[in-house]
């Protein structure tokens, strides 16, 4: 059983943040909330995401065991049983089509687990999507053993202003530091651009020497991905993924990109 | 002899509900006012509109019967003249186009029947659009008898915000009344809208039992036609026509829209 | 040596007033201020572009052979050094695109002659984009000797307003004086604009006779460049071209667009 209710625009923020990477993906609903781990369909990218109970004006969630009505013999028990969540698959991009005429209301929802379908409501509009059968979406990805050397956290406005133009230069970018400069660059043909802040410009920095390059695609999908969010954290190595982790429901919900870097031809 | 001045963008939403329907039409000009009745290419969409002469800042219209200058001998009289009104074909898309242009100004109108043109100024802007010979355009249709047995009135916000949402669902919608609900539905493959409003969220409701289903295409075109109608209100049946009804120029003006139902495969 | 500062957004407007005529050309640099004369692939359209040093915050330039390093032995002396001005290849399309990025900041220029590189910074954002070969552009027109009959002066927006409307009704429009109306006229198939401003409506008259045919096409890019200029001044003559000037950089810049007529078919 799950039911909760949460602002309109809160979801969408955090929906937004999932769309950035995939279409539909595999959410699971527990007690202390919800989360998502998905990769994109090149295996390039990577979107974890957990939103906190408390980020719901509204959360009651009851495991499938935990109800009263016994578990029907035979059937076996699953890991997701076991471990009190529920799993369900989602197609994000349909939801956030709905959540975006909602305006800025409450949304309810309401999953129905036996039929499959989760209902939405905001005011009098009510909202019901099909599941998707959680087997037939991609399996949920591990998350690699990374150690990432440096750490550069970013008002996430300066981020994005510095993508869009990247996206007028060329089709990588990389993000490296010098020192006590974090930079970003892209080089086209015919120019090039670059951003550099000093650590007093930055929120944090760890000094080095070290960058990578990375896909623009995949980096402006994720830069609209967190247009809600004031500050991002930037994990960096040489040659090294990307992690960007960020705020989303006030604080009370945290995403994780992962991107694997470009190998830079020589 | 037409003469008259209205404000540019009253005149802009008249033409608006005009042209959800109808491209082009023929537009009776008469002591009392203008009237307008057309069916859309395809015999789906029906639009009845009517601006009182007092919708106007300046309105002059002398039948050409009634003027001065004899009719030539041998002219046959037409029924036109008989009922003191002018018709007059124009591509109101044309039209539109224009006034949208020319801001919050008041507009001039001026009819030259002779050259059959018809002259719009709007400030120091003047625009002449030769008329359209009123023989080429499709008849004016006869509006079928038809009984509704139910009407609802709804804020035109709440329809209009439900249709946006229903297009992305699927390409048909079903307008209905339960009991005391009046219920907008459409459904997709993998997920299903449902806008329902009881008596007391409406403005008026008959209950009754019945619904039927309407192509989603027209009454898109018609939402957009409505847009700056307050209110509006829906007559309804079983499998049976829609027709929609609101003011246009602060209530000096009607507009009304019927719409053939899609008959549910079963 | 070429160092400057400018507002970024004044800085946008002028080089709007250029690419709406060409996408790259050669800007000449002198202690007075830049300059840049260039025709379109067409040759229809001219544009006459002049930006004073003091519409710069900061503006630093010496002369190639002005310059404390001495002449390589045998390098021959160029017109540019014996006149005192440096002439730099740009593509102004691409420079627009990331101005647009940059915000309303102040934008550092920095000349490399050597690299054939100009250096742009907005903040922390550094832009380099590399110079076009000068010898690769077309050459600079000579402006051909004319002599308009008549002058008018009009508010841009009433100008660019007229150019919307009659985007929506044909391809050419024809801009004429007749005794102490100016006028602009497009005309459709079907429909027929005109713009009738008495000399009291406008802000200087030459009252005449006289009419000229052009392509609306180059009128619209031109009313582009213009957009941030508050009258315009119109040089005309009967079937002559047309000569447009406005200020831009708050009156420490000029820009002059000439445009040849349309002959009219008999």
């Amino acid at each position: 059983m799950f039911e909760a209710k949460i602002d309109a625009n809160i979801l969408k923020g955090c929906i937004e943040s999932i769309t950035a990477i995939v279409d539909e993906g595999k959410l699971r609903i527990a007690e202390d909330g919800l989360k998502l781990r998905a990769v994109d369909p090149a295996n390039v990218a990577m979107v974890s995401f957990e939103l906190q109970s408390d980020a719901f004006d509204d959360f009651r969630f009851v495991p499938k065991g935990a109800e009263p009505e016994a578990v029907p013999e035979g059937e076996p028990t699953t890991e997701s049983q076991v471990t009190g969540a529920t799993e369900i698959g989602i197609d994000f991009r349909k939801l956030l089509d709905i959540l975006g005429i909602g305006g800025r209301e409450e949304v309810e929802l309401e999953l129905d687990e036996h039929a499959q379908k989760l209902f939405t409501r905001m005011g009098s509009l009510a909202y019901t999507i099909s599941l998707l059968d959680p087997s037939s979406l991609r399996k949920e990805p591990k998350v690699p053993e990374l150690e990432f050397p440096a750490q550069v956290i970013i008002e996430t406005e300066e981020f994005r202003r510095t993508i869009r133009a990247a996206e007028k230069i060329g089709d990588h970018i990389a993000l490296g530091i010098d020192g006590e400069v974090f930079y970003m660059e892209a080089e086209g043909e015919m120019d090039k651009l670059r951003l550099g802040l000093r650590k007093e410009q930055l929120i944090h920095l760890t000094p080095g020497t070290l960058h990578s390059l990375y896909s623009l695609d995949y980096i402006t999908a994720m830069s609209k991905g967190m247009a809600h969010a004031e500050n991002i954290t930037l994990n960096l190595g040489k040659d090294y993924p990307l992690q960007m982790e960020f705020e989303v429901a006030e604080g009370k919900g945290k995403v994780t990109y992962l991107l694997a870097p470009r190998i830079e031809s020589e």
